[in-house]
Parts: C-alpha cells; sequence; structure tokens
C-alpha cells in the first residue's frame, strides 16, 4: 500500500503511506504551487513550531487538560524535529494563503504521525492521537504561527548580530592598520580636507556597532508572544492559566526570554514588530550598500580610478579583458542590500493590508523579513572574509593626493580670511601650481608657520587657534 | 582521481573530475555563497545562455574565425543544454557580483567541456578548445549576459501572458453567467448605485486584457539586444560583421525577433528595458491585487459579512475554528503581488546604481524580475483553475440589498432634484423605511413611473432623461 | 537704490538692497527652481538653524575666538528668528544640491546682515561682520545642517507624539462605552469567534501607545549631533574645547537635551538616525492606514455593507448620489500614510546614495521626513476630532451577527470534538439553521450547558474547560 | 454683510460672501487640513475641470436637457478659469478624502457662482443655476475628476517631453564636441577598454530619447477618459448619447484627443494608466539618476578625483572650504529622482487599495503624480542649461589614462591569447609598466603591428580580426 486515505471538510484525499503529513498539508501543497520553495527552507521556523508545540502540550498537560502519555508523545517529536529530524515533511509552500494555518496545520500533522508511532499506532490512525484535538489543543494558526515566526526571527537576528561583529572588528583592525595613513577627505566627491585611511575605515566600524544596538532593540520586541490568545486574541478555549504556562515552558525549552503581550487581541492582529524588525534590515543594509559604495569607489583603478586601497582578488574579473579584477564581494553585498529594500516594501504592503482581527499575510512578512536575515548574513561573512581583513594600501598614491590638494587652504583659512583662501584655491587651480607655494608668495605665513600648521596630526583633528579675523 | 586541477589569475584550483564547469565557476562558488539558489533553478536563462553562445559560435565560424570542428562541438553542446542536459552543472548563486561574469564563465566552461567530450578529449583539456577563446570568442559577458537575460524573460513573459489569457477568459465566463444578477455597486465601500455581478467581474477581465496589452508592449523592449557591442559596447574584438549575423542566427535558434540595438554603447549600460519590464509586472501585480481584495470582500462571511459570492472551498481555514472556509487563493495572490512590487524597487535601486560603462547589478535584477514573472504566472493559474472558475453567486442575498438600498434614490434624482433627494435619502437612514416608499409618498412620481425607472435596464446603463429641473 | 552689489567667487551679483540674504542664497535661488517651496516652509528648521548659529557664536566667545560685540550681535539676530521674525528671508528651495550648503549659507548671510543693523552698519557691509568668517566660524554645513535637522525633527516628533497620545486616549474612550456590546471577530473577512466592540478599539488605542514608544526611541538617536565636526568631522578649524561648549549653549538654549557623537568622522556621514525615524514613521503610517482600513470597513453600508459602526458624518459624500456620506476622514488619513511610505523609500534611497565623508542628499531626507511629521500630525489630530470622537455603534446589528453566527460553534468545539464540529458548523450552512439549534439535536450539550457556553463573559475571555476528547 | 448662509445634509454653514465657492468647498476646507497646499498649486488641474465642466454643459445642451441661457453662463465662467482667472478659488487641500469629491464640488460651486453674475444674480442664488443640478448635470466626481486628472497630466507631460528634448539635445551636442577625445571606458569602476568621451555622452541623449518614447506610449493611455459613466461607469443619470458628444465637445475644447473608453465600469474604478504613468516617470528618473552620478563621477576632484571633466561652476560650495565648488545641479536632480522613485511607490500603494467599483484614493496619486512630472520638468531644465551645455574636457588628463592603461591589452588578446594577455596585464600591475613595452617584449607582436592595433578608430569599434589562436 502506498497510499492512506484522510479525511477533511472538503472530503476523502490521499495521503502518501511514508508521509507524516496529511491530509490538510496535502491539500495545501495542491493549493499553493508558486515558488517551489518548501517551508523546511527555514529550519529556525521549523524548530521554532516544534517548540510551540511541545511548550503547548506540556501546558496543557500541567493543566490537566491533556494525558500524560499524549504530551510524552508530543513531546518526543518535537524534540526530534528541533534535532533536525523530519524537516523534509514540511512542505507547504513558503508563499501560502490562510494566514499560516496550513504551516500549522503541516506541523500538527506531523508531530501527531510521528507521536503516534512513538504511542506504537500507526500513521493516520488519529482517533488515538489527533492533530488538532491533541497537538493543537487550546492553540489557533493565529498565535502560533506569529509566536513561532518571532522565535526563527530572533534566532535568526542572533546570527545577523554575531555576523556584523565580526565585520566590525575587520573595519576596526583595518583602521588601527591604517592610523596613520593620510589621505584627502572628500565630499560631494570633491576633494574636501584630509583625514587618516584609518579615519575612514574606522567609521564603518562604528556604523556596524550602531546597528547592531538597533537589531538588539528590534529583538526586544520580537519577544513579545500572543501564544493563548488562540483565534483573535480572546483567548476562546485556553484555560485561564494556560497562556502564562505555555509562555514559561517555551521560554526554558528556546532559552529565549519570551514574555506574554498584555493585549492579546492586539498583539495577534499587529504585525508592528515586524514591520520594525523589516525597517531595522533596511537600515542596515542602507549602510552596508553605502560602505560597499565607498569600498568600489576608493579601489577604483588600477590606472584610471582613485586607486587608493586595493581589495583583495578573489576570481578573474573578466572573460574578455585579460588581468582584469572586479571588486565582485561589495558588488554581491549591493545587490543583497537592494534586496532586503526591496524586501522591506514587501513587508510593509503585507503588515498595512491586515483586516481586523488578523494580519492574513503574516507568510510573505516571515518570508521576506527570513530571506533577508540569511542573506544580510552571508553578505557579512563574504564582505569580513574575502574582502575586509584582506584590503591594502597604496600609501604612496595616497599621499600624493594630500600633498598636490587644493583642500589644504582650508586649513590655512582661519589666518588668511576665507576671502583670500578662496583667490588663492582659484589660483591654484588655473596655474597648477600648489598650494603651499601660493601661500607662501603672500607672505601672510611664514615657512615656519605653514610647517606646523600642516602636520598631519594638525590636520585630522581639532587644534587651538588664534583670533578669527578682525579686520 | 576525483579532481582535476585549473588554473586562473589566483593560481591553481581542484575541480571536481566530473564537473563539466571549472576554475572560474568554482571560484564563484566559493565567493558567491548567499542564497543558495543556483542560476539552473531558472531554465529559461540557462537555455537562452546556449543560445547566445551557439548563434556566437556559428557567426564566428562564418566570419572564418572559428573553424569548424570546433563549432560544431559547441554547437551541439549548446544543442544538449537547449534539450535539458547539464543544467544541474549551472551551479554560481543567482545573486553574484561581477555584473554576470560567473554566469557567463559558467556556460563557456560547461560548454567547453562538453565539447570537448564531442571533439574526443577529456574534461579541462583546454588547449583543444578554450571557454574564453573559443567558447566564448568575440563575446564579453557585458553583451552575452544581457542578451541572454532578455530571452529568458522573453520566454518568461510568454507564460505570463497565457496565464493571464486564462484568467481574462475564466472572469469573462463569469461575467457572461452572472449578467443579470443585479447587485449594489459601492464606492468608497458605500452603497451607491445597482449594477451586475456580471458588470462587477467583467472589469477583472477587462483589466487583465489591458495589462496583457502592456506586457506585449514590454516584451518588445526586451528584444533590442547588444549582442557584439563586448566589454562596453564598443565592439571591441568583433569583426565589423559579427553583431548582425549573431543576431540573425540567434534569432532562427529561439524563434524570437531579436534585433541588434542602434547604439551598442548604450544598449550596454541600459537598464531602462527591465525596469520598464518590472513597472509593468507591477502593475499587474497591483490591478491582480485589487481583483482578490474584492473577491475576499464581496465573498466575506458567511453570515456577518457581504455574502454576495462564494469562492470553491480548497481547504479546511482553521485549526481552532470547525467549519471555517477562508479565501486562501485570493490571499496567496495578494502576497505575490506584494513580493512583486517590492521585487520592482529592488530592481529600481540596482538600475538607478549602475555607473558608467555597465550596470553591475544586473544578476539581482533578473533574479527579481525573473522571480516575479514565474510567481506571477503560478499566481494567475491558481487564481483561474482554484477560485475563479468556481465561483457562484448569492442571488437572493444580492436582490435584496438592492431593493433594500438608500441609493435607489439617485436614479430618481434626476426627476426630484438633488436636495429633495437628499432629504428622502435622509429620512430612509433614519427611519429606517424604503426609499420607494418615501418617494411615493411626496407624489412627486407616480407607481407607474416608479415602477418604470427601477427597472434594471435603466438602472445599470445610461437611458433619456427629462429636463433638468428649471425651477 | 533697489539692489546692493555682493560677491563671491563666481563674480559679481546684484542682490536686492532690502535683503538679508545675500549673493550665496541669491545664487541659489537661481539655481534651485525645483519645488517652488521655501525652505521657510518648515519654521522647526530656521528655527533651529538660529539655534545652532547662537550656540556657535557664543561658544566661540566663550573660547575667545569672537569678540563680545559680534558675538551679542549674531546672537540677538538668531533670537529675533527664533521669535518667528526674518522667516520670510529663507528663500532657497527645500530641495537643493550642496548637501544644505545653500541652506547654512542663507542662514550665515540673514544673520549676518540683520547683525550688521544691530552694530549699527548697512547690509552688504561684511567686513564689520563677515557671514563666513564670524556667523560661520568653527563650522560647517556638514555640521551645522545635519545638527538643525535633527532639532528640527525633534520638534516635530514631539508635536505628532502629542497628537498620537490624544487619538490613542479617543479611542480608548471608546473603547470603554462599547466594552458590553458583542461582535463578531473576523479573521481573513471571515466571521470568526466572538469579541467586545471594546475589545477592537480598544487594539487602536494599544498600537498607538506602542508606536508613541518607538518615536521616543526613535527620538533618542536624533539627539546625538555632529556640531564641532566641522567639513568631514576630523574638526578642522575648531578649537579643542569648541565641540562640547556649542553643545552645551545648544542645549541650553533650545530645552533639548542634545549630546556630542562620540566619532565625528562617523556621525558627519550618516544618516542612520533619519533612515530609523524614517522607519520609525512608515511604521506609524502602516498601522494607521490599517486602522482606517477598518473603520471605513465596520462602518460600510449603510444598508449593503457590515454596517457595525457610523462614522460622523462631516460632508456631503457625492455630487450625483444624493444623502450618500462617505467616511472621508479615515481615506485622507490613508493617503497621507500612502505618502509617508513612499517618502520612506525616498529617505532610503538618499541615504544608500551617500558617498565617503559626508551624505549629499541630505536636503531632500530632510524635506522628506519633515513632510511626513507634518502631514502625519495632521491626519492624526483630524482623526481623532472629526472622526473617533464622533463614532457610535449599531448595537442590534451587531447582536444580531453573533446570535446568527456559524463562529460559535467553536467554543463548543472542545465539547464535541473539531470533527464533530466541522459537521455541525457545514450543516448550519446549507440548511440556514442555527448552530445552537444544531447543537442540541445532536444531544451532546445540554441546553443549560448551552446557555453557560455561550455567555458573553465566556465567549470573549479564556475560562476553564473539561478535557480534550479522549475517545 | 461679509458672509451668506448655505445648507448642505449637515446644516446650515456660513461662506465668505465674496467666495466663489460655496458650503461644500468650505465643509472640505474644514476637514482637509492636511499639506496646507490648496489645489490651485496645479493649473493644469484646474484648467482641466473647466475643460470637462464645459463639454458637460454643452453636451447637456446639445442634448435639450440644459437651456441655452444656463449653458452659455456656464461656458463662459469655465472659459474665464481657463484663462487664469478665480484659480485663487479652488481652496481644497491637495491630499483629501472622498475621491477628489471635494474638487469636483470646488469646480461647481466656483463656476455656479459666477455662472450666476453673468446671468445677473448673486452668489449663493442656486435655485436660479445649481452647482449640482445644473453645473455638475449628468456627472459624478466618478467621471469628472478622473477625466480631468488624465487632461492635467496630459499636459504636463508634454512639458516634460519638451524638457528632456532639449536635455538630449545638449547632451548630443557635447558628444559632437567631444567625438575625437579618447578616454578609458570603465566597468565596475574598474579600467575596462578605450572609448571616445562623445561615445559616453551620447549614450545620455539616447537614454533620454528612449525615454521620451516610453512617455508618449505613457500619455496615449491617458488619453482613455471615462467620462459619462458616472457614478459606478454604468452611466446612470446620463442621455445614451452623452458620453460620446462630452468627449467630443472635451477634445475640441482642449485641443487633447481623449476618447471614451469602451467599458466605463472598468474605466471608472481603474487606476491603470496611472500607474503606468507612475511606472515611467520613475524609469526616468532612474536613468536621469544614474546620469548625474556618472557626471559627478567624472568629474571628481579636482586633483584627487578623476577629473576627467569639469561641470561649470554655479555657486562657492562650501562655508567653509574656500574654493571649493560642488556639483550641485546633478545633486539637485539625483534629489528629484529619489522624490519620483517614492512617489511611485505612493501610487502603487493607492491604486492597489483601491476598492470595488472606485478607487477613493485618487488624490494622493495625482498629487503625487504630477509632483513628479513639475520636478522632473524642473530638473531637466535646470540640468541642460545649468550644467550640461558648459560641460568642458580635461583631455590630457583623459589622454594620459587611456596611454597608461593595462585595459589596453584586450585589444591585443585575440593576437596573443586570453592567457598570455592575463600574464601580461598582471605584470603591468606589479612591475609599473607599460603594457606596450610588455607586449613588445614578448615578440608576439611587432612594433607596427602594435602602432596599427592601438589607433584609436581601431580601438573604439569593430574592426576586422585574424583567427582565433588555434595552438
Amino acid at each position: 500500500m502506498t497510499s492512506r486515505t484522510e479525511h477533511d471538510l472538503i472530503g476523502d484525499r490521499e495521503v502518501p503511506a511514508d508521509a507524516y503529513y496529511g491530509v490538510h498539508t496535502a491539500r495545501a501543497v495542491d493549493n499553493f504551487r508558486i515558488t517551489g520553495t518548501p517551508i523546511a527552507t527555514y529550519p529556525d521556523l521549523i524548530n521554532a513550531l516544534a517548540s510551540v508545540k511541545e511548550a503547548a502540550a506540556r501546558a496543557n498537560h500541567d493543566l490537566g487538560l491533556l494525558d500524560q502519555r499524549r504530551a510524552e508523545a508530543i513531546t518526543a517529536a518535537c524534540a526530534e524535529i528541533r534535532a533536525g529530524k523530519l524537516h523534509e515533511q514540511f512542505v507547504v509552500d513558503v508563499i501560502q494563503g490562510g494566514a499560516g494555518t496550513s504551516t500549522n496545520m503541516n506541523a500538527n500533522e506531523v508531530i501527531a504521525n510521528r507521536a503516534l508511532e512513538h504511542l506504537g499506532h500507526t500513521r493516520g490512525d488519529y482517533h488515538h492521537l489527533h492533530p488538532l484535538e491533541h497537538v493543537n489543543l487550546a492553540q489557533s494558526t493565529n498565535d502560533v504561527y506569529p509566536t513561532a515566526i518571532k522565535l526563527a526571527l530572533t534566532t535568526g537576528l542572533h546570527r545577523l548580530h554575531t555576523a556584523m561583529g565580526a565585520l566590525a572588528e575587520a573595519f576596526h583592525d583595518k583602521s588601527v592598520e591604517f592610523a596613520d595613513v593620510l589621505k584627502m577627505g572628500r565630499t560631494q566627491l570633491q576633494d574636501a580636507v584630509p583625514m587618516t585611511l584609518g579615519q575612514e575605515l574606522k567609521t564603518y566600524a562604528i556604523m556596524l556597532e550602531e546597528d547592531r544596538q538597533r537589531l538588539t532593540e528590534a529583538t526586544d520586541l520580537l519577544l513579545e508572544i500572543n501564544l493563548g490568545g488562540t483565534a483573535i486574541g480572546t483567548g476562546i478555549n485556553t484555560h485561564p492559566d494556560y497562556a502564562a504556562s505555555a509562555c514559561t515552558h517555551l521560554a526554558r525549552i528556546t532559552a529565549i526570554p519570551v514574555r506574554t503581550a498584555d493585549n492579546l487581541v492586539e498583539a495577534t492582529q499587529d504585525a508592528g514588530a515586524l514591520v520594525q524588525l523589516s525597517g531595522v534590515l533596511k537600515r542596515v543594509a542602507v549602510k552596508l550598500s553605502k560602505t560597499c559604495n565607498d569600498l568600489r569607489l576608493t579601489s577604483s583603478g588600477p590606472r584610471a580610478g582613485l586607486n587608493e586601497i586595493n581589495l583583495p582578488a578573489v576570481q578573474a574579473g573578466s572573460s574578455i579583458m585579460p588581468g582584469k579584477v572586479n571588486p565582485v564581494i561589495p558588488e554581491v553585498v549591493n545587490q543583497v542590500a537592494f534586496e532586503v529594500i526591496g524586501n522591506d516594501v514587501t513587508v510593509t504592503l503585507a503588515a498595512e493590508a491586515g483586516q481586523l482581527q488578523l494580519n492574513a499575510f503574516e507568510p510573505v512578512i516571515v518570508h521576506s523579513a527570513l530571506k533577508s536575515l540569511t542573506h544580510l548574513t552571508a553578505a557579512c561573512d563574504t564582505l569580513t572574509t574575502r574582502c575586509v581583513t584582506g584590503i591594502t594600501a597604496n600609501r604612496t598614491q595616497l599621499e600624493h593626493t594630500v600633498r598636490n590638494s587644493i583642500g589644504l587652504i582650508t586649513a590655512l583659512s582661519p589666518y588668511i580670511g576665507y576671502t583670500n583662501a578662496t583667490t588663492i584655491a582659484q589660483q591654484a587651480l588655473t596655474t597648477d601650481r600648489s598650494i603651499t607655494d601660493l601661500v607662501l608668495d603672500t607672505g601672510l605665513i611664514t615657512p615656519d608657520q605653514l610647517a606646523t600648521l600642516l602636520q598631519p596630526e594638525q590636520l585630522t583633528q581639532p587644534r587651538p587657534l588664534g583670533n578669527a579675523p578682525a579686520n
């Protein structure tokens, strides 16, 4: 026998005999042939579902609503799933209608059938242990699914936080390495005033550290769960002590300090924490993209570009141009950033479209957020190991641009006045002479004064000044 | 021996002995571990690459630049790929740096190694036939890749066009079936004036047909290719007759009427056709989403909603609420629409980020566009077969809302004046009486006149009127 | 004489004799004829600029770099501006190139010319007091402008926070008023389980309160300023004690607890706090829009809609349909939300486009953010006073939908099992009989038990249950 | 007496005695205090409303439904408005609820009151000529407003089309001027192969011309109007010949070849043409932004940047850095582009939110689209006159980069093979020697051959080649 018959409100339907999933899952697979990507693509989500189901079973058992044998069988099945087993049975599409019902049904069925085996029964023998009446006891998709989503995202956020930390550290190390390398700072792509390459690279480390703080804040919002709210947050069909008990069990099982929301009606329909998270991921993407733009720009060349730094060569750059090496690692990070920014718009639309007591579009929200998370994490790891740690500086080129720069005039402006300084800058540009020569010609500053004023430590930080010109 | 050694500008690298891809592909796999999704996910793209490579080989042979044996071996390999073989060898990530170089390299290597076998040599024996010097002859990633992208998208667009046609027909059929079912039209969710359910559903068919025309226009822009432009569109390292010859071969091979762009420098850097396509897909998404919103709204209930139409039940709706059936098919289409709209933002960002003679971010553009295309096609198919064809109407409920409606007053307004009509409408609302009773009470219209004016065919189309009130 | 001649690096240029602005402003007006909207449209921004200039002057005076007479003249001019004077002199376009330089120049010139008058000189007589050498002393656009932006946004955020508080309170008051009104909760627009109208409306109050907390967090990030960083954050041309002194003065002048960023190079180029703010405003928009969607939906009708609540009539709804009243207030809020979401994309693009040591696109960021802030504030005020406070409930209609609902079966499911419950729900739908009748027919529950189970307080919160079906 | 009393379904309300608008407008002003910007900001929209009202009046008169005196009075008032009079009476906010009803009401009232004066009556004396019963006869906001929007956008599009044409011509002229200036082409910011500066700039002209074609196509979709559909497109309260007659009159009045949509129910609710237009404006923005990015990049410097071209100096660039000149014109165009891209998201959201027979959110769509149109037009004008026409080239610098470039190796690759070429390129980079020296050292190419191969006309277009290496 290669199939078994199951039944739902639509009628009978064959299910593969060896499938742990059942009729509800099978119908969902038929209904949602959209991306071809099953939810098993997100192991964190599958594990989170198992954690929620176990927490519910334990709470129900504690409250005397689920007998010990069934509770233990369910718990055992959930533990196996968290250990990585049976994930291939989670087959519904990542984009699905039904507000996650099919994902919840998939979990109920897999757990029920595995638990049935633990109890010595065969799959599909639901009168011994039922996917809905026992595994889903005191639960609704509408509290199980959002809770599982938040656990999965929290786990993913932890990984991103770590990857960003390593990237920040790589930038920090480079900033130390290049602390003494003077270069021209630029505003609006025009030569501005000197700085060190260390100062430039340190900036990226600090941006990442700030973003990590934003991640931590966004994660905290995810810890607020609505488990126990059931269908619309009123807690219909739950025991008054259930929500608290399930939350306690869940925190213990996952080691994630989840807490029950104050108002479960609100928490059930509100996608705010997901919007906030997506907004923070977008912020991370914006800054990573800006950083990669800078890396590509300052490494442009080798001869007709800025040519200030070198990124490690990781592959041949061209099928037609021999020897060409391209900044492929920053480029792939840019693209992940663009994807994440687009995903944020998807999340925004889906969140706005929620109606009344539920947001039916959470599946595409979680799909988008998990994609953003995993791709950003991969992008950070790649950028760290295949690019930033190998950056080298073209010190001669950098020194040349500072010495040759018209921007030095700014450092002298407080001593000769903005108007005189403007005139000298224009002369430098039209005559191709150096600022230092032209300033000395004016006699406004002596050679010794000039040498002092143009020392690197004078140029790259505040310093005591004389009075403003008093005319 | 389980591996062979290949060499590139980075140095030596082992490649699995049975791999058709080579060193450039292997490095790209290492470099871009982002999504875990290989380009083989898009068979249209792999086939398109093979078509371009074959067209180039034939053109080079015609021009005397590639000998017959090599040309035939390359051609044979390309034909096999288009027949669906070797796709599993296309292993680089869909999101990759390098402007598609790794995708082109992957194609060059797979084709070269397969062609080597046809010539009786072993894989990796590139001095007989070289991935770059022969397979990539007179080509650059920068003309091969955009050309292949456009072919792949054209193929995908054809499928979407067909799917939208079937959906339009399904709505059309329903509009005929319900041509005589009167219902209240609504503006701003408030009762407006009567119409037929057929008129309401016909609208969706027309919207889809209009969008299909926009698809056709967007497709036409994709037919303009830059093959022959090589690195930056100047055609460096191509024969003056190459571009035209390659285009002719390509059109014949693919049966797609591609044409060479007038200015290849512009065509090489410009992502305009992709932005336009993405914009049109977004338009399709917007309207599909609006349509699904309407279907979900008019099928709301069964008892506390509008309850005007019924969507087919395709799965149980709830794990906690027995008997509940949800509009899961429109919901999944909504979510695809949200994803497509987000993808359009990604495409926009990537297109805007192009610099100088090339857009380095085409991989994420094509990934986004192909996702949008395939998901929209799946969504249309699903909506047609699992929802629209099974729609039924609650005729009693619909008739009741019309008879009971205050909106009927609008049809009488030209005969009694806007001001009188407003007063009667307000009376109806506060007294809960019917419009017809209240109008007859005024004596402004006789019962016979009223009966005539409220005939369905009078209400749902223009009709001759008397003069405007002359006071 | 109706004009005076001023000079800059471009050459001479006439300026209206009575203008307080000067040559730099005049050129900017010529260069940026984009929106026709001058920066004076944002009084908070003008006031913030005056505060920054005063703080700088005071700090420079404290450090002995600016003499007392000039410092007092500048301070007096700034105080006048903060009192609302001279705002009409701030004439550069809200969208401008130059990273805000023209805005800073505009402020320097207006303040200098007004200060000159205080010193007994005529406008344009800059050798007594110079816009750049004195008013802009130790400053750069690149630290003045971001600092002023953040002050302006902080002020605007305070107003929005207040407006959202009032709206939350209005929803809260309504939730108390309707605490005992039972209605059907809905998920996916399908009848779910009962709740109270108070519970439904309370949700909106809570969402708003949570968003207010997010606003407060986003505001905190804005308090970190880069004043003292000058051109690129290295603090070139500032005294080592200047940044701290200017910050202290600024906090005192504005009563806003600004603090100097730890790393001014990072703070000068980073638009992260603005991206974060925009993301939070988007979140507010998403939830306001969802709330308004719900209000429009539940007030739909009056006869062919859900007709659960009534929004106050604030204007005639139609030029052709007499007596029609539309939900125009929620509709305008929806549109503000759509605008804010679009603005967030603009901010994202502008932030991502920053290069190296500066983001040149801050003008469009601040324009977008200030628009979002002011429009959201107006939308909240409008929604509170013209809609929410006047909401009434159609109690009869609401009670009817609960009594008539199939969703009641969920409350009985724990006692009769999911499978039995499903069967009964389907019977109810096909036979048009009530759930209560059908359940009593089964004999599984007695009339007394049923009456208890269906009490409102049993339906809208957790309750002790019997065991799950043990079969 | 400074006010008159008017009446609507809400009750009595005072209106300023000298106002041409009436009670409906006054209430709308109270209700929508959002942006502070009145619809009069868009003269094209006001003119379009007047055109539609005149066309309707003429059609109604032709059909015998409106007497000659009233028709002439209405026509005269409309003509005055189109001549620019009374625009200050159009006072409702650009963002408004009610699907444009308030805008239509505003037009009805202003026209009625002005027509009353023409008939010798006083304002407010509506029993002689009524805003709704006569001016709005056979009309609904739902056909008047979308029709007027499309006319206004068509007019704006014509201006943008012209401005883009001038910009394209400016780029074309520069491409001719620099047709012989050789430079390095770049891909991925890395030196690629040579091209001419003329080829580079010509690209922007071609992009603009292609976008102009897309504008023309998008405009054509706008010509399809729904006038005559009234409330929901069924044409209720119109004469069967009205729609055709009104369309004919409207085309004649405006000289815009409008045509009546085939299906008015569809045309009334569908925002597709506006979404398409917005998508095309976004495409224009994307390419303009890319173009400006390139201009800013190639003009970077003056000494530490690419320094290939010079943009005209139009204002001083810095308040602290004397002599600095920034690319402020491209920068402002970038920002307009970012705004337009954000506006497109707003339009998308508003279009998607349309429900059933009407899109209630057209006001924010038209506000966004008109902003995008007018700002893009201003941006193109500015870019043309203040930047592109004044571009100069640094010929010495450009020639130097070509001669010094490693990218020359690509031109030689067909003669020495990709592998040899790669080796030489790497040698050049590590030894800092020139490609030409290194190639001559190999003896693979003679000095004469080399001189021929490196002629500019050989480098920047296709050329006959020898066979591929045959090994």
